[in-house]
């Protein structure tokens, strides 16, 4: 995968893209990434890229020409078509499966806005996608570029080492995972509970899969979709709400 | 404000920490933060954090003991009783009124894990909030402690220029904003709306709620509610709503 990224803060990135997954990942050549300062786009003979208002009001707002041109000219070098995704509030709220979506994509361009809102006609015109990663302010885009390329990034195939992890994840299966414990099986007078320790791994799948359907259900009984629930779990969810009314 | 994060990877958070409103909050010293690797504090001969899941399965897990022993540490160094959060996809859907709450506080920790879930007994016995930033699998809990500072420092008295700003922002209202435009008028063939260029301020004032509304019926309906709005909102949204269904 090909990802572009256009921000005005190219030097918040180095971090988090120079750690852990997103390392391995460019190592192993899964993506590449390029950072790409939309500023020295502009045609401004400042520098500027934003613009008072039309209508008035305090903010400023980011002008069509420098983006417009950047991405136009990313397009044009790799010869492709690629989802030119803007990070905003306004966005479609981001997800698991818009992730998996994403993974698919050969060329990717993200579009950090910072303070500012965008031009409607960046949205209008330009936009294939708008994507906000919560319902809470940020100062920019930037940590939502972030979030969207660390989620995608360890779904393209040979980024985990264990193929199996990604699928084990919290909402990958739409439900919270059960509680883990690890050593020591006293710590402090709070013991790990029997079950765990018992070497019945039948005894223990059930555990694992009461505690996650328990733990979904008290905080969040939204990800609950009971049409697709197995009848094993439809019934553990019942005696879930029973013990819940006692 | 006091901020301590928990991390095996301080590393990730220079980029983001040394830059643009988090740089500044800092030098205005509206908050201070300290990034604290919680393997210093592990008794394991190997420096190891994390041991195998009780009960079987393929992922790693926190050990309770470095981690108690950070926050330990810096409650007593701090003598304070901070508020301990655990980065992690189980907990409370993080939100703008979260932020809001959190910004109140005088000290807070936030603990992130990496790949790995923490051992049950941190959650029950030491964390005093669970945080997600959202539905979606990330790496480790590194970018959500990095979003809530970041939306919680803006948030604190003088960080802003503009005392205005964080009060205008989408979700601060609940509605998400309106379009924008800026120079040029006409960009490419695509003209600003007539009535942004009338000088007519109560006009734009009319077509920036009718935008508002109509955007967030469109595309969050979630987010209204309509026995919060305006008798002017409620007159507007019914005419979104006629339109719709021509």
């Amino acid at each position: 995968m090909k990802l572009d990224i256009l921000t005005l803060f190219p030097e918040m990135f180095k971090g988090v893209f120079e750690s852990s997954i997103l390392k391995k990942a460019k190592e192993k050549k899964a993506y590449d990434y390029q950072l790409v300062d939309f500023r020295e786009y502009t045609e401004n003979k400042h520098k500027k890229v934003d613009d008072y208002t039309y209508g008035g009001g305090a903010g400023m707002v980011l002008s069509p020409q420098p983006i417009f041109d950047a991405v136009e000219d990313l397009k044009k070098r790799a010869n492709s078509n690629p989802r030119v995704i803007l990070m905003c509030p306004q966005g479609e709220p981001y997800s698991q499966k818009k992730a998996e979506e994403l993974a698919q994509e050969d060329h990717v361009i993200l579009v950090c806005g910072h303070y500012e809102g965008f031009d409607e006609r960046i949205r209008t015109e330009l936009a294939t996608d708008e994507i906000s990663i919560g319902d809470y302010v940020l100062t920019g885009g930037e940590l939502g570029a972030m979030v969207v390329t660390d989620s995608v990034v360890r779904l393209l195939p040979e980024v985990l080492g264990n193929e199996q992890s990604a699928q084990e994840d919290s909402f990958s299966n739409d439900l919270l995972e059960h509680p883990h414990y690890t050593r020591p099986s006293d710590f402090r007078g709070h013991q790990v509970p029997d079950v765990l320790l018992s070497g019945n791994h039948k005894k223990i799948d059930e555990w694992r899969e009461y505690e996650s359907l328990k733990r979904t259900y008290e905080r969040r009984p939204d990800l609950i979709n009971e049409d697709q629930l197995t009848a094993q779990q439809q019934k553990l969810l019942n005696e879930i709400k029973a013990n819940k009314s006692l």
